[in-house]
């Protein structure tokens, strides 16, 4: 079959539609790095534009009649071409777009404004009841969204899929379970050996210019060139891109501690390795990013925490790291190790270490549920919280903004993202095990500053496909298997920190 | 009357518009600054979306039936009022912007694409010849483009009221006849005394971050906020801005020349100074802009050359600069004054000084006039270029490059656009003398470092009216008349340079 002439036509709308969706990128990333503040209250208006625009362009039934049309040459091509996965996403995606009506998603919209607002109010005043009235309106609307779905047995597995497609509450609950099961022990006998491990070396004087070189050097090593990323401060890191030849990393700067710039760096240059290698053929197309929040993350992780908080990375790096701040001459390899990877159950899950960040979010998880199936009162949400912290970490929650409302999720109605946080680090240590199986050197080449053959394996197992493939679809390629598997993660983190702790 | 429906529909469709304007300046703001080079590609079919997306909803027929419903409603309305003004500049855009034909719009763009690298191409090889059927093809379809409109007698109204609404060609004419007579002799007067003023103590060794704090500390004198301005170093300096709020300037350093970045950071100030004292009741509107090229370029000028290059401000910021640049510790003010004021007849538009800029500017917009009437063939611009450039400014042309190929402007379609820089400097004294009618003690405040009170009669009588009125209508309200007058121009530089030459 020839490509028709609609197919075509498609092409061009979703090449105009998603110039608009990076246009929006580009409106969010100089808000947060460039723009003065007085731009603030014109750019919301120009986000809302564009915004409206592309849905508009999107949701129109133009695109629904290409896609019927299209339904036989969709048919005749091979399932993994990109032609026959640019027809299959866009049609999920046109679908779900569709089933919401407009006077909800306004509504939506509206209603996270003011909620953001109101979060931002009463975590400052650590006041929970100044918020809770603007969270049973996001959770009410959540319930109104969730029932424009069909039916799927479990009201949260609409939100999920919103964010990880196809992964189902049920399965997040079992693999959780045996998370929380391997964690929760493992962290205990840890909080028992007390200051088994002393990271002083990250703090002190650490001019941030230097911290910056050091951060950029890494990030060379990682596959960062001058001609087609950058990389800024910020307040709240992220990553971002306005096309695979202009990738966005940011970082925050503490002059007292080394370790957030030098770990969210190699945090956020992850999600830039994934959007960057992805195949040119997919540019200006809606398979031009990636496959979802949970995979995005298992990329971020990786190269945070098996990449960057390992003996073999530092065996290079840290002789660099010397040269930049000379207070940490008399720093061996192993303290440095040691150091980086210290446990400390605490409060704040962004600020958590590698062991305890799961379970934050397994908490969340779990209140989520419960807020939506109407098991948690919203009056009781604090104390549940405040147990649960207890349970899992054996820390007191003083208050709620150090507990509940730490977070801006639940205030921009992004209920059921949480998850993906996790399944990002589970995702992690699976696709890692296969990594080293394909290269057993892996480790040898980073010792020698050598990342270039673990990003070029991972583009061609996973970054190329972009969102050609559904989450599960792309683990298969990647790990052989479309299961989210706890196995390789708790064996992963019981390795490590058995021995940094000298548990039995 | 009552404010109709219609209007607000009106003004929520042209807001719309007006971010997608917005955008499109951010887009490139962020190409010329931030961008990194591997983005150019994307960028620019970004550019082109968002354009094509502002353009169709601007020339929907939907926006001409509200213009009719609306033409009672007008009326009703003072003809100063915002609303009145904002259908009245709403109407006038929509009949330019309805009267070219889809498929010519399409191919001036095609056009001035190719046109644009094929000048890059023939510049960098100094080779006419290469570019000339670019050229051609851009003053046919000039032709083609002014035929979209009733005749005016004169085919390059068409263009010039593109850039300069209501600016006839006999006007300019006559106004850059009565320019020329003027300056051509005190030109050759100033070039007989040879090297009279010396500029040396501007050239040397000038560390450009030093050079960006002195621009920085000028810049806040004349208004510059951190919460509302930016300022960014990049290749081919411009202001620009995403809303009143947030302000960007850019400039260009050279190490060894201070003269560039100071009176480059000036000039792009003052345009920043019009657009952010537009009133904030215009913003999201089509009135929330200058009113013309001419006029934006009077006060660009104003603050670079009145201002910027006077004796008053001098007095003031020359101490702040040798606490910068202690090699300036020797230079009196009556030294640096002649300095920054050397009259040197060049080749290069650009890098003209103030007295002689007005001749490049005369020359091309004789030969446009010529090459659109078929005066002048093709063939012959070069030497007609060159015998106008001895003639005016007794230079001789070495080469296309540093003539005839010099400016980018007729690549991308813009014929009628170059006087607009000389009127806004023939405007800018006009404008200046009312001012210091107004406040008779201006000199004495820049004295002090005090030039807010310049700013602000400069937002009352011209800023904030945006684009309410004509260029003509604007001038009448800052000026007392609206015509553009030689005199107080040339007055200007007669005795300026009378003086600093000792002519007698």
């Amino acid at each position: 079959m020839n490509v028709p002439q609609r197919y075509d036509e498609l092409k061009t709308r979703l090449a105009e539609i998603h110039d608009l969706s990076k246009v929006t990128s580009l409106l969010s990333w100089d808000q947060a790095v460039t723009m003065p503040p007085g731009g603030a209250p014109a750019r919301a208006e120009q986000m809302a534009t564009v915004g409206r625009l592309a849905h508009e362009l999107f949701t129109s039934p133009e695109i629904g009649r290409m896609l019927d049309d299209l339904a036989a040459y969709e048919q005749s091509l091979p399932y993994e071409s990109d032609g026959a996965s640019l027809i299959r996403a866009t049609r999920y995606d046109y679908d779900r777009a569709t089933k919401v009506p407009t006077e909800l998603r306004g509504e939506m919209t509206r209603v996270a404004s003011l909620a953001r607002n109101a979060w931002a109010a009463a975590r400052a005043n650590s006041d929970f009841a100044a918020f809770k009235p603007f969270l049973q309106q996001t959770i009410d609307l959540k319930k109104r969204y969730v029932d424009c779905y069909a039916p799927t047995g479990d009201p949260y597995d609409v939100l999920l899929d919103e964010f990880e497609r196809g992964m189902k509450s049920a399965e997040v609950r079992r693999i959780f379970s045996e998370l929380k099961q391997a964690i929760v022990p493992l962290i205990a006998a840890v909080a028992e050996r007390g200051e088994a491990v002393d990271d002083g070396c990250l703090h002190g004087d650490f001019p941030i210019d230097r911290q910056r070189d050091v951060c950029l050097a890494i990030l060379r090593r990682f596959g960062y060139t001058d001609g087609e990323w950058r990389f800024d401060p910020t307040a709240h890191p992220f990553a971002s891109n306005t096309s695979l030849g202009d990738i966005r990393l940011t970082t925050r700067y503490y002059a007292d501690n080394l370790a957030p710039s030098l770990f969210g760096s190699m945090h956020e240059c992850g999600h830039g390795l994934y959007e960057h290698g992805i195949s040119p053929s997919l540019e200006r197309t809606p398979l031009c990013r990636g496959t979802s929040l949970g995979v995005h993350e298992s990329q971020s992780r990786m190269w945070e925490n098996l990449v960057g908080r390992g003996r073999a990375a530092w065996r290079f790096f840290l002789p660099e790291l010397k040269k930049a701040f000379p207070q940490l001459g008399q720093v061996d390899l192993e303290t440095f190790y040691r150091a980086i990877n210290k446990v400390q159950p605490g409060l704040i899950r962004v600020e958590a270490d590698e062991l305890t960040y799961g379970l934050h979010v397994v908490l969340r998880f779990e209140l989520e549920q419960e807020m939506l199936s109407g098991t948690l009162a919203l009056d009781d949400l604090p104390e549940a919280w405040n147990a649960r912290m207890k349970s899992y970490l054996g820390v007191d929650v003083p208050d709620a903004a150090r507990g509940v409302l730490q977070d801006v999720h639940w205030s921009l109605g992004y209920v059921g993202y949480f998850p993906t946080y996790v399944i990002g680090s589970i995702v992690s240590a699976q696709i890692w095990e296969k990594a080293v199986a394909a290269m057993p050197d892996l480790e040898r080449q980073f010792e020698q500053g050598e990342f270039l053959p673990l990003r070029e394996w991972l583009r061609e197992n996973l970054h190329r496909h972009g969102r050609k493939f559904t989450p599960k679809e792309t683990l298969q390629k990647v790990t052989g298997s479309d299961a989210v598997q706890v196995g390789p993660y708790v064996k992963y983190l019981t390795a490590k920190f058995t021995e940094i702790y000298g548990l039995s």
